[in-house]
Order: C-alpha cells, then structure tokens, then sequence
C-alpha cells in the first residue's frame, strides 16, 4: 500500500483512512494493557485513540508512550484506521511519536474534583471534553445570534462600557476611577441602542456587561454577556416575533452544527427540537392565576422570583413571554400601557425546564412628558440623562427591543446546573482569578 | 395603473417602481421652491429625496410638508419613481404625510459644527450619513473578522474584563473597587487565549480593552476594541499568514458590500484594491536603514513613534510587517529569537497611507525557565501569574498570535482623521459622556 504522511487535525482524520498522517496535540488519557498502550489524543478540534503495539515500534518509541503523563504535549504519526466502536469512529496506529513538552503532576486527574478546585484551575479546566463542548456551544449561539440580526438588516452599533451614569440605578453598579472622575461599567446598553435606533433604525449591540450584586444563586454572574437589540417603529408585538424568530433560530443552528457536543453533555435532544415559533404569550396576571393553581401565593405587583420562574415554565415545553409586568416592577424607561397605566408594556422570555428569565425587554416611553414626569416621581437626576431625553424632543418614534443574557442561554441549551460552567472565565462575588 | 400600498423601507424600495409604499422616517433635510417641497428622508436603511407638489395634494397637508423641522419623525405614503439623478436612484412622489414627533432647534444644522460640540451630541451626531456609513463599515468589518477566522476553525473564547492582575504593567490600568477587592479592566485577553488555545488549538476573543493612558493623539481612545487570535502549534510564519488573510479578506468584504459607503466618505477605492497578500515582510533592522535614507536619526533599541510609522508606511502600497523587534520594546512574554536573543519572534502590522500599526503580535515564549528568568529580571510579581506559568508546565508548546484594533482598522478602511469617529461612543481623556 502506498501512504502519503500529511499534518492533519483530528476532526478532519476521516479524510485520511489507509494513510499515514502527523497529528500535534496532548495526552488527555492513557491506559496500559501490556504490549499495547492506548493513548488519547486531543489537539483542540476533537479526541481520538492512538494505539502503541510494542512488537511494531522501536523499543525507545514504546518506552517513551508509556512514560508519558497526562497532558504532555507530543507529535505522533500514524496511520488512520476506521473503527466502528472509537468515539469519533476513527483511531491511530502509531508508527512514531515525539514528546514536545512535559508535563509532571497534572492537577486535574480522571478522579472527581470539588467546584472550587475547577474553577481555581479554570486555565486547564477548559482541556476537558465536557468544558470544550460547553465552550464550541457557546462559540456557536453567539455566531446563530449575530447572523441571525445581520440577516434581519440590524446594525451592530457597540455600547460604551465606561458610563458616565447609572442606567437603574447605582447600587449594583461597579465604579471606576477615570482620571479624574468617577464612571461605573455598564450594566446595559439599552439606552445607547435607543439613541442609535433613531440613526439606524434597527440595531443591536453585543458585549459585557456587568452588575455588582452580592447574589450567590447558580443564575448569577458579575459579568456576563448580552445582545440588546433595539428597534425604531417598532411595537410589543414585532420585538416578540424578532426574540422567537432569533431563539428559534439559534436552537436549529446548534442542533444542526452541535449535535455531537450536546450529545457529549447528554442534553435531552428533543426537548430542544420543540422550540419552534410561535411562542405562548401569557399576561402577568394570567401568569398569577397559573402560580395560584399550583398553590402558591403570589402577590400582585411583585416581580417573580425563581421559583416561580420554575414552576410557570414547567407547564410549558416551548419558551413563554410573560406580558404586561405592573410598572412598580420595571425599569424607568419602560411605556405605560395606554388602557392599564399601571402596567408596563413589556415582556419576558422564560426559558423552559425550569430555566428562567433569558430575555427581559419591551417598548420604551416615547413620550417626552410622561418619561420626565415618572423621572420626577422616582427623584432620578435629570441632568446626566438630557441626552436621552433629546432623543424625545427630536423627532420621537414608538421604539423598544429586548436583552438576551448569553449565559443564561447558553446554560439552558447546555442543560447546565449553573451559569459559570457557561463562560470561559467566571466572575463571581468570591471569585476574579485567574 | 393599479397600485398597491405596502409597507418598506428605503434600501428596498427599488422592488416596488410605480407602487405606491408607506416609510416611517425622520426628516434629514428639505428645501422649498414655492410649489413644490422637496424632504430628504432617511429611515435607517438610507435616504430618499420625497416631492411634495402643492397642486397634487390637500392644502393642509402640503402646509404640514412646509413646518417639519429637521428631524420630524413622519410617515409618507407615494409613488416610487426612478430618478438616475437621485443620490439612490428612486424618488418620492408623496400622496400622504402624518408627523409623528415634532423637532424644535435640532441642534446639529447642516452648517459646520466643531468637533467637541458634535461629540457633546453623539447621541445625535450619528444620524447624518457620514457617520452612518462609518458605523455600517465598522460592523462589515466585525463581521468579516469573525466569518474568517469561524472558517479557518477558530473557537470564540471570551476574555474576562475584569482581571486580578495586569497583564504590561499598571501604570496604564483602570482600577475597579471589585467588592472588597481591587480589580483592573483588561489591557489585553491575550494570556487568556494562550490558556485556551492549549485546550482547543485555535481561538480567539473579541472585546473591549482599556488603557488609562494621558494621550491625546489622534490613533488613542481609553475603550477600544480589539480581536485576538492565538494559535497552539504556532510559527511566527504561520501567524502572518493568518494575518494578511484577514486583513485582505475584511477589505474585499467592505469592497463588496460597502461600496456606496465608501463612496459617500469619499474613500480612494483604488488604495484599497491594492491590499492582496503577500503582504512584505521587513525586520527592524531593514526598517531603521529605510528612516535613515529618509534622513531620519532612529536609535537601535527605541521603539517607533507615530512619524517612523508614517514614514515606513509611505514606502508601500500594502501593509507591512515590521518583524524581529528588540527585546526591550516589547512585553514579557515574547519569544526570544533563538539565534540572536536580544530580538523578539514578532511582528507589527503597519497599514498603508501612513495610518500606522493595526497588529501586534508574536510568538509567546515557551520555555518555562526563560520566561520565569525574564519575570525576576523584569521584577515581576510571580505569584498572580502562576495560572499562566501553568501553561509551560503541563505540556508546552510553541504558540503565537496576534491583537487587532478595531478602530484603527476602521479608521484607515475608512480614511478617517481621528479614531474617535470609529467608535459609536468615544471615550477619551477628557471624554466619557454620552
């Protein structure tokens, strides 16, 4: 047989049954059967076994495969057989191998390890095929949800971080000293996309944001990421139609690229294939009748808390808006709703099994009289928002849009127990390293 | 004739010649003579120039066409006629027109305004077609970046914002008060990367970065964004290569998409259809020969300054690596040339017409005793560094990548003065409002 020897990478190994290929990666695991030892090979794109038969190598090559640890770095060469029962269907028999870098006393061994020893070695955590698949998910929701916009005719428009004031207030916010000032990071870039809807008529931007909450709930982050669409012309009813289209849409293009890493993560495939458009809406006070059915006490005006999240999307299988919040409950720049005053014209989108909110948003008040007024009523200082006023002085226009919180989304279609396995470093109330 | 009334927006209203269409818009700019109005409006999608001919229409609407002011929101409804002269090639002939938000003293006039006062009114600013073309070629440029390296395999990995530690030094940081703690925003995600490129090979991030640096000059902001690939298994070479395929494939993309844009900046088209890889390679030391013979004094050692960059750049038609830089510019963790250790294994990115450096990068050193003997020469802490000495640790291998800024990109795409126009929110020393 003739062999041609080319460097390849794993996920592209099916290309090269019967021949002879160079692959550059680690040693994630190894085991030993005598004359044979089994090395698993990782190099970032995929895993595949590489077998060692003693009787086919030089004795030093043998040797050397069996004194390497976990997470070596190496070259082998080999060729690509197809193997039915291997993970990725493929497997090596190595014909050579060269170690590139050593590795003593790997800290993150086959064993169980406790949360806080992973996230203290979150660095070489990620190496995991768990964390990877988690990662590639993650990769691939932001892509679908950028695409998605894109193709909907949005314009990215990215909000500033550094803010020179509080969008809802200043207890959970961060402050920064900026030179001589004081400025806070960003907890949305809701009121920036408004001013950028009235350019560009439909924008979104897409980067961190950040809430300095002393919350220890599996939900929380200190920073996280969001997409916050925004739309001029544009009512309750078309930034729903927007959110479940873009839902939807990211859920089909996991499924379709993913369906491997979901697989790895054991993710219950067809709970995810039955979140198609459209999705229920149900009012909040709807959404009271349902948690009183189940025999809790909801008191009208409060916002949910995370049971009751839970128990409202359990009786659903799709996402659900839950609509028309009372006002008490949202931010200061939400639209009254002309029938019900003392309802906001908004919606959240809960995620099902239990997963709770991953979009808040609604239409914001247009009407220049009725923002200042309510401004007045919560004592907001009007001075450092005149920007965002102007923006209903000059040629005001029904608006609103929504905020998607990545990780949240990500948790969900993962299945995750918790959010911080959901973004490549956490950032939590006890932790900022590494 | 038959006509239909539909709904549209401006950069598709070509599909509906001789129909009668609805738009919702703002009113950019109109002029009168006697009988007939002439609105210039834009809708976010683009501008079109709207007729409103008194004798066709009910006086009390032509007399609504004559008292909107710049930036009235409205709604029209006419007939799409094609009109070669016309800035889009369609015009307007209005049969209805309804205000939807009034505008008093617009404060942005078609007259010249200075530059603080437009940034002062960003928030506004950034509704006339200059800067609407920008924005629309700041997002294809994001977005070609992220196509190309999605399709040479690259995994997003999101760098945290907020570290524990910095990563060239603190004088240029901005301090968060991090609950109890202090906190810095990211310089840089690059030592991130290189963590997860030893899990999945190729990634990168995508961000906001910050430097508190006192610069004035016209290539500096506070907040800017940046993109960061790094590569495991990685040779300068092979770096390069992945830079001027990026470089080229997001100016091909601007060409292709954004040409009107382009046009309306008035942008030399021509200087950008150069920008073909190869792209030339020159080191240092070939570098400092070309400033001498321009009659300039460099000093070996010295990192370049704006008018080196300039200069060097004016020699080419296309970007260029500066290659093989000393030691001492550059930051702890380069690569030391093998050969001759007093240079680095990186390179600079310059773009053409004297824009300056867009790229930074290099190989990262590998070696852990190199790396730990640079940290004590440079008096470094090590202690908030052992996650990222880890990596030479447990399986090391050579690895490089390189950053690119964002608003420097845009703002030689564009041909733009000053950076502050790349970004939707400038934030500059004196500046951090809107």
């Amino acid at each position: 047989m003739m062999t041609t020897k080319t460097k390849t990478t794993i996920h592209k190994i099916g290309n090269f049954v019967g021949q002879e290929v160079t692959l550059q990666g680690w040693l994630a695991n190894s085991r030993s059967s005598g004359s044979v030892q089994f090395l698993m090979i990782r190099d970032g794109t995929g895993f595949i076994q590489g077998i060692v038969a003693k009787n086919e190598l030089l004795p030093e090559v043998f040797q050397l495969a069996h004194s390497l640890n976990q997470e070596s770095s190496l070259e082998v060469t080999g060729i690509v057989r197809e193997e039915k029962r291997a993970p990725g269907g493929y497997e090596l028999t190595i014909k050579n191998l060269k170690l590139i870098g050593s590795s003593e006393n790997y800290p993150i061994t086959p064993k169980e390890h406790g949360i806080d020893f992973l996230m203290e070695n979150r660095h070489l955590w990620f190496r995991s095929q768990r964390q990877q698949a988690i990662l590639k998910i993650r990769h691939e929701i932001i892509k679908a949800i950028r695409d998605y916009l894109d193709s909907q005719g949005f314009v990215l428009v990215d909000a500033p971080i550094l803010t020179p004031s509080a969008c809802e207030g200043t207890t959970n916010l961060f402050e920064v000293q900026y030179f001589e000032d004081k400025a806070y990071l960003t907890q949305s870039g809701q009121l920036y996309m408004e001013a950028a809807a009235m350019a560009l008529g439909k924008v979104y931007c897409f980067g961190p944001t950040f809430r300095a909450e002393k919350s220890k709930t599996r939900r929380h982050l200190t920073e996280f990421w969001m997409v916050e669409p925004e739309m001029a012309f544009c009512h309750l009813e078309d930034s729903l139609q927007t959110q479940e289209g873009m839902v939807s849409f990211i859920v089909s293009r996991v499924l379709e690229n993913r369906k491997k890493e979901l697989e790895y993560l054991k993710r219950d495939i067809s709970k995810l294939e039955k979140i198609i458009p459209p999705f229920p809406r149900i009012s909040y006070d709807e959404s009271l009748e349902i948690l009183k059915k189940k025999g809790l006490n909801p008191v009208w005006g409060n916002d949910f808390g995370g049971t009751d999240e839970t128990i409202l999307t359990e009786q659903f299988e799709k996402p659900i808006f839950v609509t028309h919040f009372p006002m008490a409950c949202k931010a200061f720049y939400m639209k009254q709703d002309p029938v019900r005053p003392e309802l906001a014209v908004c919606a959240d989108l809960l995620a099902p099994e239990g997963y709770g909110e991953i979009i808040g948003g609604g239409q914001r008040e247009e009407d220049l009289g009725l923002l200042e007024a309510r401004m007045e009523r919560m004592k907001m200082e009007k001075e450092p928002y005149q920007w965002y006023l102007d923006l209903r002085r000059f040629g005001t226009v029904p608006h609103g849009g929504f905020g998607l919180g990545i990780e949240r989304t990500v948790s969900w279609i993962c299945g995750l127990e918790h959010v911080r396995e959901a973004i490549p470093f956490a950032r939590t109330l006890y932790r900022i390293y590494p």
